[in-house]
């Protein structure tokens, strides 16, 4: 039957496992090591600006962000930042780098309770070696069929991904917290797009709701998602 | 035929095209910034092991190399190094992750004259943002029927790939510049290794020739390797 969903396509950071409030967290702290220099809500500012700046250079991910934290302490600071500080913002960035990993809440039951029914598919931004890490942390790798670490999720992203490890976009599903990255585009692609929300978000990532869309739905937990899928399927 | 070779790997870094030139000569550069502070032997040595030291976290690429001359430099001056020269050292690592991309003597006429006959696939170590830029830059995507961006090369890396892409290892062949990465892991799995020297080649990458392994070749250029394959065919 066209339409059957037999694929699902998942986010990983704040859909899978919590991501963006380890960005948080450091900024705060960035924000306590240039106290003496700069206003906390200017020194996010001037960070987010440098990081926009160097999103084409760097991607995404904590490597581009701890450098651009260093170069927004220079800029702040107009070159006064003692190394030590800057010593204090690599420590930062490791320690984003192996922090533990936390499982959001029912993800473990839901992938398990999916995983025999439906081809699962890890579709993830950023940083290969540090989401690779993640996964292999998290101990649900085994519950997926495929893990795609992509630089950029856009309609074609999804056509090329539901086309290889699925029967195409038209019987997959795409799950995330960002509409931007997972839902608009998914649905471009001719998939469902289903949204479930996370407290942070990055601001990249903003943009409206498709409301009145026939294959978007919105979820307040991936608990919700098999009864989505029968209610669907 | 078993054994009949319908898939090649290649490695892309000082294969396809110059890669490590690009790092020695912002070492050079980083010596130079530093030159009141440390000799440059010294300099190398340290940033060497603070390369080592971070791998875990950062994985391979310009970015961590960025992070590690920046606490290199932080080391070396005990914590005396100027702002100024942090930003230098920031803008050296940006000019890397926008430097042109070089493709090697004979790559593209050797991809041209396989790409009818044979299943070609990038197998590369290293940012997954900049490896796609620089396959991009390159213009030699469409002679590739996959990209595969993994954060390690070993013996499981050849036989995944090599299934997933290709008729699996015994028919596939892996050509590369680096013994550790590219020839004896591949060999490992099955495959044939190709080796192509690059004068400049990472010291991390450094391990003995399978001389006597009869899967093992030895050339001097891409453009031998036509010829290699129709002997061995």
């Amino acid at each position: 039957m066209p339409g059957t969903i037999t694929t699902i396509g998942l986010d990983a950071d704040d859909t899978l496992w919590q991501n963006e409030q380890f960005f948080r967290w450091t900024e705060a702290r960035f924000a306590e090591m240039l106290s003496e220099h700069a206003e906390a809500d200017h020194l996010r500012e001037r960070l987010l600006e440098a990081e926009k700046r160097n999103l084409a250079h760097y991607g995404f991910g904590i490597k581009g962000f701890t450098l651009s934290m260093i170069e927004t302490a220079i800029e702040v600071t107009e070159g006064r930042v003692p190394a030590e500080t800057i010593a204090q913002i690599l420590d930062a960035g490791r320690e984003m780098l192996r922090h533990p990993v936390e499982t959001l809440p029912q993800v473990q039951e839901t992938l398990e309770a999916l995983a025999g029914s439906y081809r699962l598919v890890v579709i993830t931004k950023g940083d290969l070696f540090d989401q690779e890490r993640k996964l292999a942390q998290s101990g649900l790798g085994d519950f997926f069929d495929a893990v795609e670490i992509v630089s950029d999720k856009n309609r074609a992203t999804y056509e090329r991904i539901f086309s290889r490890h699925g029967d195409g976009p038209a019987a997959s599903m795409m799950v995330g917290n960002s509409l931007k990255s997972d839902v608009v585009p998914a649905i471009e692609a001719g998939s469902w797009g289903v949204y479930i929300p996370h407290d942070l978000t990055w601001v990249f990532e903003h943009v409206d709701e498709p409301e009145a869309h026939p294959r978007f739905r919105k979820l307040s937990g991936l608990a919700e998602l098999s009864n989505l899928i029968s209610e669907i399927g």
